[in-house]
């Protein structure tokens, strides 16, 4: 059997344009998780040892091959190769050659699947968690914000239409009242991907073999175990989709947030600013200040919205059971994540940074936004809102 | 000015093409909305009295006419007019012809916008409360059915190929164990949307006058009352989206479902049947029993899917403030709660009636599935995995 | 046999349930695609006259029965009930009951699915012929617009900030451009979809039996036969989803034509404007005016790729062979051509009326949107292209 | 100002934030894309010698300072730094670097957006002119199959359950049929992409003075000069767009291709198989034969469905003009466009070794196939089609 698959179902290599085809670019995803792998790997070691399928001797070659590999990681000096398909398969490869027997055993009472499926849930719940502090501080940021800037009028629209007055203040806190609100989510969201699928195997658990899934539960700090070991497959993508779900809510509110401010740094507008530094130019007309994050910001619900939409049709239109078509959430769910981090990250600094125009601010408190201001006075002296409305209206229009 | 809008904006009628283009098919969505506006016009209409807007007469005129109204709708024969555009227009109008002036009146310290959100909340609140009963009964259908069957051996697959022996209570409780894990996240959403967006206005209050926004929050029964009229504002089409995104969930998991069931219940599969009121024909083959049911299940996820990412689209494409865009979120989402409610609903019947082919399921429980059994046994005689693996496939395959 | 459904399975009725869901609004579409149906079915009386399973009697009394239905279809009174499901069956039942065994003769060597398919297929044809015709109406709008103006500069923005001079002319015509790039594939759209599947029956063809599709094809006006009947099959949804995407380019436009118009009539940029009867007002601001339909026009661009997204979603996840599923590509297909031509017959007019605001224009060109002109005089002075932008630069920041 | 941005804003450097922010994932794009650049570069150098901004000598200068990186990219030596952005600035840099001057005069009359602009455009036409190629290589692949295997009778399926017989031929030959279909719209988006951009600088043109944008389109090879430079501009997005769309027609159907073949590889059905050496196996479970390829196959059709949505999605939501959105469009063209490509390969292959099991498919071919048959007999000795079918349908079901 060659050396480089787990599974080989042929004497012959497997065919190249299938290799390529089937893996494309998976491996190099596996190549930011695998500090995941190797954690859960530990901790399976460890109860391997427990049960007696692994003596203290091997459990500790396992443990010392798996440092060793992080090691080298952090160095970035493991290198996972496409022929190698996935960290699974590397990891194994690699303790075989240099750890021996080991190797050879650590694949014991699990499956790829559940190995795979317990490294991405280490993944989320660690992004989250920290998604969650990011969260807290850009709402310290906005209010932070608004204490320091105090009471500033500012017109606002409907329909892009001038409206009636508001102020800075009611403006920011909307968007930070919004994220108040997105805590509880991310909480549930956590708790739900809080469980333990290592044990599951393949979708089948380890029949007829007890394993200690409580020990691996608290050793890799889950809540609890993910029991049923078909609704482990199933959760596969499946909570991939909520996770990038629950993100998304972030994701349309940087949206609105962001068209806003593309509007109020035009020179028409004129509303607020950034320093130079946050601004980029042209390669061709020297007056250029550009507010090209804003525009990147705006353009990137989109690309999040295709990384969701792209888990959610993947897992929807397969029946239960593993199928490879799952591995493709991979990439999206990754990519959405870190999207969304770095979306937060800068938000609290713009919010920061944030300079306020209040002199042109002040200039557009026109005469217009008070129309309604009109209305309600008349109503105060006893006419019906409607009747007052239409005699406002008349004087507006002249009609 | 023309009777028939509330915000005419010429002495010559609105362009009929402009009309059919704007309003299109929303007001028979507002047809299906009607009651939960007349609730909340009750409540202003009360909440006026209480401040002094309205007499005491004024109120029981307002509170008669809205019922009346309602009444009217039960019977099917309040009918929005297309050149009315929404309900909200069609309520007024119908006050203002015949019960005077309470008419002109009821519009007071409110705006289109937060009576739209309101009804669109007390909606969604409802419709929310009534899945999570519907969910809870579904999986009591699961457990139920599980209870009953008891334990019959099933071969799995993953990659659509014969893997290992599983059994049917598994298979049915992994759909049970995913929905019981997805009522938290029914319960945040609608904690979320119990708040009270009545009083905002146009998305800016109402300055200068003291509305009690706390009364109507009471009378609806919301939780809280939502504060920054610039979040009502920025919610609109927002929540609609956390809505739509939580019920995909069950979607997601209808979807895996019905693929099980398309595949189990082919004639070469053969697991699983539903009684003969359940199937449909062919207009022109005698001889066909097709499962168009599940069929239907399964393209609905899609569907479902549209009109998610409809919403997400159009609400995170522009800036905060009111624009007319948010329109046509109401659409997509009260289409994608009734779908997402008819899909459990379906479901709970059929757990009920899924007939099981035991007999099938045995036959079907062939050798190349314990092949990883052999593996394990080879294990407990102290093989290493990997070797004992090697030689079970070298047995399979004559290598 | 119960009389209302065409494929009876079971004794019993089929289980309500069932019939809500499988149906749902769908018998209402098929409401609009009636007369194509009536039109297939004649040419499909007249083909079976031809080969002898009508006798000419026969074959009068079917087209009688069918203009019957037409007729009172055009009078709004041949309705369809939903336990019907569909004009199929509606019309089979009506000839059955009035005219009275050509009803149970007119389905011979036919399905429901090549008589849906063909339906769908003459709907879709002469919407794309109807299409084209009001693009180039635009287009030719666009072009007269263009002429009447003249040559007014206007200040051009890359980044939302301003950038260098165009001029109005350059920017209406670019969209003018686009459209005519856009009639070529209307073209091939066409071509592809003017071949007549009637006579595939289910997918499989009538075998053993010769049909004449050649005298349908030529009753139908198509161009030729689609001889593959799997290929008829497998273009359901698939054709539907081809015809999306080729009116999908018009609607990527008008998304981005509104986009503009909502940033220029704003009062900050105040360039264009429409007359009062094209924009609305507020319920309770009364000196509003809003350009609401380019807010729809926008926001339609969403609804429309969700419609696309639906129907390529359904037809690309399932296997090839008649399959329910495709049923739900009729909806979004009708509503999304009803939307793409609605939004034509908008711009025509819109662009007609657009009035330019000269003076306004002319003040917003200020002296920045020249600074790349300076580069290239010193670039003609014989300074390097790089030298001189620098140069210019650090005039204008003062470095 | 510091040397590695063409348009610092600042003398501070821009912000590493919005640095990788802005720019993330899109220099590696570019790594791709560089010999497209550089082919255009080239003959916009021509052009600068010929209208007389560049000496000859200057010409030759740059000629050989683009080929000198042409060569190092080729050995995988010229590589892109994040803080480069793209690879104009990359070019830029290395010629005012190792050539002296002729750096700083290579931009002289074009801006980095008609240079992106040209280079995709590039790109996309060899991409498709190569898929092309590949799609009549499937077509006679799927042709040469169709002649060699015979008439094979097969059962075929509606609703996944057994219908009508058919023959392996004609369904091999259905998808052959769509895609000879497929082709004129090749041809049509090839003609469209074929119009040269260059010389559109910014949008704007070059005003008062003149290119010869007649002489770089004949270097490149182009169909014709893309006259509006703001159509320049408006293509950008919308182009790919269009581009993605049209390949999505061969995924659609491949969608479609690799479902019937996972239900037609499975146990139960072993209609067909492949070589070992296209299947692949399992980590844990030794008899294991999967057919991942098919579903990696299904799943790309929805990972290419979300680059094309992103493509439409992000260039529908903004006004014309540059906007940095459009950046974001490039990766998911590039990666759609090659997902594309290897599927057509991979088909290819596939249907060179299709095993198709003669005796597997003989024994499916059972009674209930033919039911349809009986009614046409019925027909043929003077029934009714219906009275036929229903006679047929009795004896079925013994009702």
């Amino acid at each position: 059997m060659k050396k480089n698959k787990l599974w080989q179902t042929s004497k012959e290599d497997t065919h190249p344009l299938v290799e390529v085809f089937t893996v494309w670019d998976d491996y190099l995803f596996d190549q930011v998780l695998l500090p995941y792998d190797i954690k859960a790997s530990k901790a399976h070691a460890h109860m391997l040892v427990k049960i007696g399928i692994l003596t203290q001797q091997e459990g500790k070659s396992a443990i010392n091959g798996l440092d060793d590999i992080l090691q080298q990681w952090e160095n970035n000096t493991f290198i996972i190769q496409k022929n190698q398909e996935d960290c699974h398969t590397a990891i194994e490869q690699y303790l075989t050659e240099n750890y021996g027997d080991i190797g050879k055993k650590i694949h014991t009472w699990r499956s790829r699947n559940d190995q795979a499926m317990v490294m991405m849930r280490l993944f989320m719940k660690q992004k989250l968690q920290e998604t969650e502090k990011l969260l807290v501080k850009l709402i310290n940021a906005f209010e932070k914000k608004v204490l320091k800037i105090g009471n500033i009028p500012m017109p606002w629209y409907t329909h892009m239409q001038k409206a009636m007055p508001t102020s800075v203040w009611v403006w920011l806190d909307s968007f930070a009242a919004s994220m108040r609100d997105m805590l509880p989510f991310l909480k549930t969201t956590i708790h739900l991907i809080d469980q333990n699928p290592l044990g599951s195997a393949s979708g089948f658990g380890i029949q007829n073999f007890e394993l200690d899934r409580t020990y691996t539960t608290k050793q890799l700090g889950f809540h609890h175990v993910q029991e049923n070991p078909m609704y482990c497959g199933l959760s596969r993508g499946y909570f991939e989709n909520i996770v990038l779900q629950t993100l998304s809510q972030m994701m349309v509110i940087s949206g609105r947030f962001s068209s806003d401010m593309l509007q109020f740094t035009t020179q028409e507008f004129n509303f607020f600013s950034l320093p130079d530094k946050y601004t980029t130019g042209s390669s061709i007309m020297p007056q250029k200040r550009n507010y090209d994050l804003f525009e990147i910001m705006r353009a990137n619900v989109k690309v999040y919205q295709a990384y969701q939409s792209e888990i959610q049709n993947i897992t929807s239109s397969i029946g239960s059971g593993y199928q490879r078509d799952l591995q493709l959430t991979k990439k999206p769910c990754i990519q959405g994540i870190n999207l969304c981090m770095i979306t937060i990250e800068v938000l609290i600094d713009i919010i920061n940074e944030l300079h306020i125009h209040n002199d042109q601010l002040e200039k557009s408190m026109t005469q217009d936004l008070f129309a309604t201001h009109e209305v309600y006075e008349l109503v105060k002296k006893g006419n019906s809102f409607r009747d007052a409305y239409g005699e406002v209206k008349r004087g507006v229009y002249l009609w």
